[in-house]
């Protein structure tokens, strides 16, 4: 499957649905994009995903969608590829929460799920997460760490990681997340993305792996907030199975004064860019609205019951039978922050129901003089290595502004606002009172179209010189004589890939071991390789022990992107075999 | 204060302060006959009383009340008395909530009783209770066991034991109860009373001293619907200052399909009679509407949850503090059931929160098939030394059928629906949705209305012979030679007061120890005697140890009601000196 179309633009939910439903495109050639799109990302982040679709399921599902178009309905989300955070039941896939431990095979889809699909979307995959859906960062997975889409030294946010960048790296035209704490506006705000976040009980939570089961929503990201509200039409509305939805209501908000944290609690842990970013976001919400400052006291308040209370046994109780039978197969960090619920009574919980029905109450209020709040969605970020050295500090850190949320019953929406200078994204997100959704969809369609801002920069393919891809071709693959100077340096495997049919394999003479060289030439083939990663010492002392003739340069794949890798001198042809139509090296061993 | 008038009907609210306010009567001279009924019922049940205002205070309050009915004011409730149960802040009252241990001065009184006296109401007393609202028989208090009206053998029902019977007794026109799980629905059933219990939040708990926080209503009993209905209106509405109260909302409800337990889902405890005039209620029910079986078993899950699950521990969370420092002031039977609730993990209530979401989920879903239930209100009643040898086993069953009603966002209302043969109250009791408490009222009018009941038996004054009321004027005084005669049987004091202005008083010559003798007199006056009450047994003693010429007869008090007491033969008079304008013994025997 190559294709040599650009692979980095996002994709439109409405694009996508009307293209398929008005027959100009299908949702099988969508399908098809879509795994081009897949295997071009693979190379970059292959861990941002916990299970996929086949191929074959995938060509399976469009086709069915393509046969009730051409039966004449019309399918709001017609051949719309979309992913699920693996906390979500899709039905066909297992269930992991980040956690192989806790991994089941639910009997069926979640009810939004099942909308979707009804809809006419087809589900690519299961993506990675934070475990049991407790982070804002992205590192807590034995499944990898997902990283930020614009600087993968930096992490994707969380806990919905795996989604947000599926969605940025245009995989996918929207992705579910979830949300308790923050989970899907954060990395909507790393990744230049909308994060929707509904009212609690306006999207059905039935199929969801419990975090605070009181607290759960699941969310959405999306390219552009018209995809948000459409996703939103397609799954809102009150589903009896689930004992925490709710009628379907809208209340109606103004938007002529916007809540703003006073100055002197505004915590921004020595980030000048985000401060920066946040005053011109306020500079445009301010042309056609009074910024009103309030008192966020009340709202931390609520937002330290749910790390530093009694919520936090609402986490135990939802893993309490594995952490009791095998606390080892919970992620350290994980493990640390829920255990202390174990020990918490049920007089301290409802000390904390009461208090957190005062602060409710006051919350309520606020909404007397203010229509809506617009805060930052996180007052930094960091790099992945930063949060894997102070894990839960770090983490609490980004949930400033937004753990009180779910607590105090209102809407989100998370929204772009700028672009740091490493790439990756500020954002801020708009707040309301319960059922005010739609009010914020529409206040954020005015503030993006007045901050017209840039779009998102490209995306980080190659790791920004952190970490290395280094494909390689002959003696170093897997199993060969070479391959040794791989694993020394702690290279990981990215994956077996082949180039773009542009190159030529040669194997050399007297070269011992022997080893190819890789030429490229415009009559050329595919040639298989393996793409490796190193930190940027250890791609270095490599490149420094490589051989005349050969060198490491850059090498193009077959989808397009590149990466370093085995090239060859001239010379390197001096008296070697063609072996181009073997299509490896290793075709060429196995020959003898 | 002499009254001849009868003193035992019920007063209604509506026709005192239409009275009061068309200057037909006003505040001050219902106040008078507030007191004159309170000194009337203080002779027979004076425990069902904590504490009380004294009658300057009353009639202070009525000459304001007067002040602004002559200034041109109409107020709804102008003149009326009413009391407040002793886990209701009033200010000016200590708040016990059965509890010396617990007791504090309120700054303010609670929200609806401020409303309550703005609307023209006159706060009597406050009335006893079980301990920390925590029972259904009103066994549980240290201030002394609150009696049902019509057969003192029986108990009052609780917890709102004391306001329930101040209303039977018609000592007030309507009185304050609460109701966590049942507590002002049992005692308007026992005691032939209207019991509204209104919707969570519905009416403003601000003032009220938490049983289970989340689960607590005010409540009020009435001696007719409309009543109940007028003090709806009154205190009805968003209290800002109570996280709990919400906005005021009325849904409507059909009354075509009346929910009512599966025929073998119903205890009766034994009590035919229950079962008799429960299958009476639902023939008049029947008339106009199809009653439709349903499966109680999500309602009792519920319920379990209150007594036998973690919101055990809310009650431990209310008076924790208490439990700690002091717990042997705490009711032996109250904190046998409160302690559970401190060993009680915050997992577990979560779990708990979790499966009441679930079972409120399907208990919604019940409406779809009927608009609301009638369920009986008891399945039986208890003698209070039944009680006090089974006190939570017993008490238990008299919550079967309203223990989930709170748990599960219902709005209740008691009615009544028989006599037992004892002269004590059974009921049944409209459940429906949150915020039908108008459409219960309507529909409980025309079940009252076509049950065309008997109007509530005569009170019980006497103890129906088991326990005897003893006037004693002379040598059984408390601190005089005799009174050994009453401690030994274990007799209790009720109080002191006047005979009616109708007797002598002679001091009997050659009497050892000297001892007096009461005659009947049209031209006497009022002396002062002692009531004691004893067993039936003990008081057959006493009586057969009484020498000539004294007797035991009947004595007249100065509210016109009668009590056992001594009199004499005329032979007593023989040689004895009058002292009736001593106007008692002691003076005598202080006058040496």
């Amino acid at each position: 499957m190559i294709a040599s179309r650009p692979l980095r633009s996002r994709r439109g939910v409405a694009t996508i649905a009307n293209a398929v439903n008005s027959g100009k495109s299908s949702a099988l050639a969508m399908v098809e994009e879509t795994l081009v799109r897949l295997a071009a990302y693979d190379i970059v982040q292959p861990q941002i995903w916990i299970s996929r679709a086949t191929p074959k399921e995938l060509r399976a599902a469009a086709l069915a969608v393509d046969a009730r178009i051409s039966a004449g309905e019309v399918l709001p989300l017609a051949g719309v590829p979309f992913a699920v955070k693996d906390n979500i039941d899709v039905a066909g896939f297992e269930t992991t929460a980040a956690c192989p431990a806790f991994a089941y095979e639910p009997d069926a889809s979640a009810s939004v799920v099942e909308q979707l699909i009804a809809a006419g979307a087809i589900c690519v995959g299961k993506t990675n997460l934070d475990q049991f859906a407790t982070g804002l960062v992205g590192t807590r997975s034995p499944y990898g760490i997902p990283r930020n889409a614009y600087d993968l030294s930096y992490v994707s946010g969380g806990s919905s990681s795996g989604s947000a960048v599926a969605v940025a790296a245009g995989i996918v035209a929207f992705a579910l997340g979830t949300d308790t704490a923050g989970s899907g506006r954060v990395p909507a705000a790393f990744n230049h993305l909308i994060g929707f976040k509904p009212t609690k009980g306006r999207w059905s939570t039935r199929g969801l792996v419990p975090a605070c089961r009181t607290l759960d929503c699941i969310t959405v990201f999306t390219d552009k907030l018209s995809d948000a509200r459409l996703v939103d039409e397609v799954v809102a509305g009150f589903d009896p199975a689930d004992p925490y939805s709710k009628p379907l209501a809208n209340r109606p908000i103004g938007r002529a004064r916007i809540g703003v944290p006073r100055r002197d609690q505004r915590m921004w842990f020595g980030d000048a860019q985000s401060e920066y970013f946040y005053d011109r976001a306020l500079e445009t919400l301010g042309i056609d609205a009074e910024l009103v400052e309030i008192d966020i006291e009340p709202l931390l308040e609520a937002a330290r019951l749910l790390y530093g209370g009694p919520w936090v046994a609402e986490r135990t109780a939802a893993i309490a039978g594995l952490l009791a039978s095998d606390p080892d197969a919970i992620d350290d960090t994980v493990r640390s922050v829920v255990s202390p619920g174990v020990d918490m009574s049920a007089v301290e919980l409802w000390n904390g129901i009461y208090r957190l029905a005062e602060l409710k109450r006051l919350a309520d209020q606020m909404w007397e003089d203010v229509d809506l709040l617009a805060f930052p969605t996180t007052g930094t970020t960091y790099r992945v290595a930063e949060l894997q050295a102070a894990p839960v500090a770090l983490n609490s850190n980004l949930g400033f502004y937004t753990n009180f949320v779910n607590l105090l019953d209102m809407a989100a929406l998370a929204v772009p606002a700028g672009t740091r200078s490493n790439g990756t994204g500020f954002g801020i997100t708009l707040i309301g009172p319960a059922d005010s959704d739609h009010g914020l969809l529409s206040v954020a369609e005015s503030y993006l179209a007045a901050a017209n801002l840039p779009g998102p920069p490209p995306l980080d393919r190659e790791g920004k010189m952190e970490r290395i891809k280094l494909a390689v071709v002959g003696a170093h693959l897997k199993d060969m004589p070479l391959h040794w100077q791989l694993t020394s340096r702690n290279a990981t495997f990215v994956g077996a890939f082949e180039t773009a049919p542009t190159y030529r394999l040669y194997a050399m003479a007297d070269s011992v071991p022997p080893k190819p060289a890789l030429v490229h030439s415009a009559d050329g083939a595919a040639i298989a390789l393996e793409v490796y990663e190193l930190d940027a010492a250890g791609f270095g002392s490599f490149v420094a022990e490589v051989p005349a003739p050969l060198a490491i340069g850059t090498v193009t794949l077959s989808d397009g992107t590149s990466v370093k890798g085995f090239v060859a001198e001239p010379r390197a042809m001096i008296g070697a075999e063609d072996i181009t139509h073997l299509g490896g090296w290793r075709a060429y061993i196995a020959r003898g």
